[in-house]
Order: C-alpha cells, then sequence, then structure tokens
C-alpha cells in the first residue's frame, strides 16, 4: 500500500501533467481560464479519497489517477459557477475567475470543465465503468440540487435542522462519497463494499461541512485560513444559526433576529454579540456533539468493512486529519 | 421503418413523458426552468435525426428515445447559457430563461440539463454505450469551443472564411453528426458506417448554418420566423459579412466598415445599404453556392453508405426539408 504522502505525490505529478496538456488546448482562451482554477491548489481532498479507497484494494493505483482528476475538475466547476451565483470575489486568496476573466468566461470555461471530467473519467478501464458513471452522474445532479437549496436558504429566516442535513448531505458530502465509491470500484471491490465506502463518505461529509460551520464561528484564525466570523456577518443559515434560532427562548431569538435584521453594524461587535448569544445556549457543544455524531458513525461503518485493519488504516487516518483529530 | 411523422409522434409522447418527471422533481425551483426550456419546443432536430438514424438500422427505435431525450436536453443547455452570454431576452418568441427566472437560475438549472442529458444516455442499453458517451463528451467539449470562438469573433473585424467554417463546425455542425453517429450506433450499425452517417451530419450541420445565415439577410419573415436584417444590425460575424469583407475593394470595403462602425442608424436603413453592398458583390450567390457545395457532399456521403436506397429515403428526405429543397 502507497502512504498518503505517496498517493498525494502521485496526484501532484498527475494534475501537473494536465496542466500542462490544457495550456496547449485551442481556443486558449476557453482553457486558460481552466487551468487558473486547477492551479488554484487546495486541499485535494476528495481525488485524494479517491485514490486511497481504490489503494484498499488494488495496488495498480495509477489507473485510478484519470479518475482522480475528473473529480478534482468537476469539484472545481462547481466553485467556478457558485462563485459566479455566490458573487464571490476571491477564492483561495486569488480572485475568482468571473473577476480576473469575465463572468462569460466563468460560465462557459466552467461548462467544458464539467465535460472535461467526463471525459477524463471516460479514459477509466475498469468493468465496472458503467456503474461508476451512474454514480458519478447522480452526485452532478445532487451537487447542484444542493446549491440550490443553498442559495433558497439564503432567503428564509426558518430552516429546520434536516433540511438543513439534506443540503450540506447533498452539496458537500455526496461528492467525498461518490470519490471513495468510485475509487473502490476501480479497485474491483465489490459492489456492497463500495456502498459501504459510500456510507463512511456522507457520514465523513456531514462531519466535515458541520465542523466547517463550527471553525468559521469559533475556530482560530491562522489554522482555519478565513477570517472568523465571516459566516455571522453575512447571516449564513449554518447548522449553529439553525440550532439557536431553534433552541432560544422568545427574548433570546428577538436579540439574535434583530442582530440579523440590522443593515447597519460593527461587524466585530455583531460577531461578539452573536457569539455570545451562542455562548449562552451552548451552540458550540451542541455543534461539537453532532460532529463527534458522525465521526462515530465513520468509524461504525469502517468497522463493519470487510477488510484487513491494514487496509482501514488510511480511512481512519484521513478522518482523523479532516476532523483534527489526534486520538 | 417508420415514417418521419411516426418519429416525431413517438418523441412528442417520450418529451412529454419527460416533462411530467420534471414536474415532479424537487427543489421545483431547480427544475422548473429545465421544464420551461424542454416545453419551448423549437424544431427538434436533433433528436429526429438521431431518431431516423437508428431507424435505418434497426426497428428498435424506442430504445433510442432516451438518448434523443438526452441530445435534446443537452441542445437546450447549450441555449440556456449561450442566452445568458448573448443577453439575449427572448429565443422562440418566449422570455429567455434568465430573464422569465434569474440569472443565477439560468446557471444551475442549465448545469443540471448538462447532468440530466448524461443521465437519459445512460438509460441507453447498448452495446457501443462507452463508444456513444465518448463522443457525446467529444461533442460537448467542442460545442464550447465553437462558442468561445464566436465571442471572440464578435469583438475582431477580419474572420477569415476557414475560421468561420470551423467556428460552426464546432458550435453546430457537431451536434446534428454526433446526434447520427449515436442513432446508428444505438441501431447496432458498424463503427464505419456510423462514421459515415458523421461526416453526412457535419456537411448537413454547415450547409444548414451557412443557409441559416443566408435567410437572415436574404429570407421571407414569415417563412423565416424571424426578423430579417437582425445579424446585419448586429454586426453579426457571418459567412456573409466575411465574404464581403474579402471580396469588396478598398472603397467598398470602406463604405462596409463604415455601416459597421456607425454608433447611431436607422435599423431598416443600414439594412438596405448593406444588402446593397452584398448585391454589388453577388454575396447572395456566393453564399447559396457553399450551401449546394455542402448539400452535394451530403448526397455524396449518402450514396457511399452500404444500406438499401429505401433505407437512405430518410437521409435525402431529411437532408432536402432542413435545407428547403423541392427536387
Amino acid at each position: 500500500m502507497y502512504s498518503v504522502a505517496e498517493l498525494n505525490d502521485l496526484l501532484t505529478a498527475e494534475l501537473q501533467r494536465r496542466s500542462e496538456d490544457l495550456k496547449e488546448m485551442k481556443p486558449g482562451n476557453l482553457y486558460e481560464p481552466v487551468d487558473y482554477s486547477l492551479e488554484m491548489g487546495g486541499k485535494r481532498l476528495r481525488p485524494l479519497l479517491l485514490l486511497l479507497s481504490c489503494n484498499m484494494f488494488s495496488d495498480s493505483v495509477r489507473e485510478a489517477l484519470p479518475a482522480a482528476v475528473a473529480i478534482e475538475m468537476f469539484h472545481n466547476f462547481t466553485l467556478l459557477h457558485d462563485d459566479i451565483m455566490d458573487k464571490a470575489e476571491v477564492r483561495r486568496n486569488r480572485p475568482t475567475v468571473h473577476k480576473k476573466f469575465s463572468e462569460n468566461s466563468a460560465i462557459l470555461s466552467g461548462d467544458v470543465m464539467a465535460f472535461l471530467s467526463y471525459s477524463y473519467l471516460l479514459e477509466s478501464k475498469s468493468k465496472d465503468l458503467e456503474e461508476i458513471l451512474k454514480l458519478f452522474t447522480k452526485t452532478a445532479i445532487e451537487v447542484c440540487e444542493g446549491q440550490q437549496l443553498d442559495m433558497e436558504f439564503e432567503n428564509r429566516l426558518l430552516v429546520a435542522e434536516d433540511e438543513y442535513i439534506e443540503m450540506i448531505r447533498l452539496k458537500t458530502a455526496v461528492l467525498l462519497a461518490c470519490a471513495l465509491k468510485a475509487g473502490a470500484l476501480l479497485g474491483s471491490a465489490k459492489l456492497d463494499v463500495a456502498n459501504q465506502l459510500y456510507e463512511f463518505g456522507i457520514n465523513l461529509g456531514l462531519a466535515f461541512q458541520l465542523q466547517d460551520d463550527l471553525l468559521d464561528s469559533f475556530g482560530v484564525q491562522e489554522s482555519f485560513g478565513k477570517k472568523i466570523g465571516g459566516d455571522i456577518v453575512a447571516n449564513k443559515k449554518t447548522y449553529l444559526l439553525i440550532k439557536a434560532l431553534e433552541t432560544a427562548d422568545s427574548e433570546l431569538r428577538n436579540e439574535l433576529t434583530c442582530w440579523l435584521k440590522k443593515a447597519e453594524y460593527n461587524p466585530t461587535e455583531k460577531i461578539n454579540a452573536v457569539l455570545d448569544i451562542y455562548n449562552r445556549l451552548n451552540i458550540k457543544e451542541l455543534t461539537q456533539h453532532k460532529v463527534d455524531c458522525y465521526f462515530d458513525k465513520c468509524n461504525t461503518v469502517i468497522g463493519q468493512i470487510m477488510v484487513s485493519e491494514n487496509q482501514k488504516q488510511h480511512l481512519h487516518e484521513i478522518s482523523r486529519s479532516m476532523l483534527n483529530r489526534v486520538h
């Protein structure tokens, strides 16, 4: 088995090779934003999950590299289009594609990225290719559904907890799960085992997103990488806000709603006031508990997968590192 | 063999069924624009080409219906995104999706349409499914390249004839060709025969687009369906304008360029002035000759396909009707 570092090296080399191909492709104005987006980097979690899942069942991880790049390309496609819709100006400390190039570029180069991801996926040699393509397509449709729900929630004051969980399942978790299941199938795992990897991925994705919500309000800026309190300033319907609105008594709910409705305010003051309300409602502990529940489910699912403990190590390692667990 | 009318009826029923499915799908705000776009109608040429190509080799055209809907869904996806990029407000006499709903809706519902087209395609039962998916993906990438070139040409004064032909090959012809080749493969035609259908489709597509250019300036409004002269008013780089700039002497070229640069003008006056220049340069005859050349190539390719004359009738019928030939 490869180490996670070795898998990362394989992936980096493959992405580098694809980036060089993109620089040669015509028309250059179509492919330059694609390359820009791919070179932006990011954690490359999804392709890594695909490779290490494949590696649990097979040593031929190189054959899974095109599919790994496909997943990363698809993820970047969603970022391009989401950034237009959200009017985001910065991503990973660089201007977003629609800001650096143009909105039309971000639409059309995004489109071609969606099709390039199929093109890469179709390079895979696997008896399960049709199954993988169906999984990928179902996942892509669900990610669009998740983005739609996310946009709709922005315009609603009340979102129920289960609605929120369903939204992040669609927007975030299914793609992690798809990467893991596709990797398993490319490693010639049986379908029922691949489905266990999918279930692991869903729980990992939910825990990961909830933790992201948590860190945005309670994290340490240096390690989080983004400005703390951004979600609070933007009134983003996170798990924290949803639980606060749900558990607050009417007086505290009024206080919170008042901050949500304020048109003019000092951002630091708003962040501190909302954090204070969260603290009074134990929102941090409540969210942490939910993260722990999904993390526990991950471990339960790993326990059920019929492979050796040695093969499972990567799954433990990656879920601990994604969820910042040292134990 | 089915008649073209019968194939059209099969297609209409299938699209109706899919439309009913879409009305049930959640979130409704994501799928409503998809259904709106599909119900807009249009000529449905591409799915019809797929079905009649399939029917040349097989009686089981029903099995090609999901792929036919996939091609139509993909085509409509390109219209949604092109209309945003071109800032078009009306399509088929109804408001475009980004006007009726919102730009974000047109982006995201467009995206889900691209993936729905794969989802439909993946319903096909065919030993050549992988080949068809590769063809479809290559085609989708090329259509994006064609749209990119089309947008770039808008900002250039000089476009060479061969650049223009390459642009319309990518933007228009490859999808007709893909429909015909996919149909043939779904009808279990051999790959070399399917490739002949592809070549027929390329020539048909080029002739069709050049004729569209021609009709926009020299057509009769009632039968064309759009306002005559729209391309002239918009300075669209059509085959007519490209040939006029190429063949005009310096005096006439100056006259034409002068109209292209004018910021304020009476539209009817501009149309008449440019048409007059076209007439002095025999642009109508020159373009008609080019259409005839591609139409002749279509017939040559049909002649080479090794199937009975009876099986070829549909190809003759559809190319004549698309190119308004009575002979």
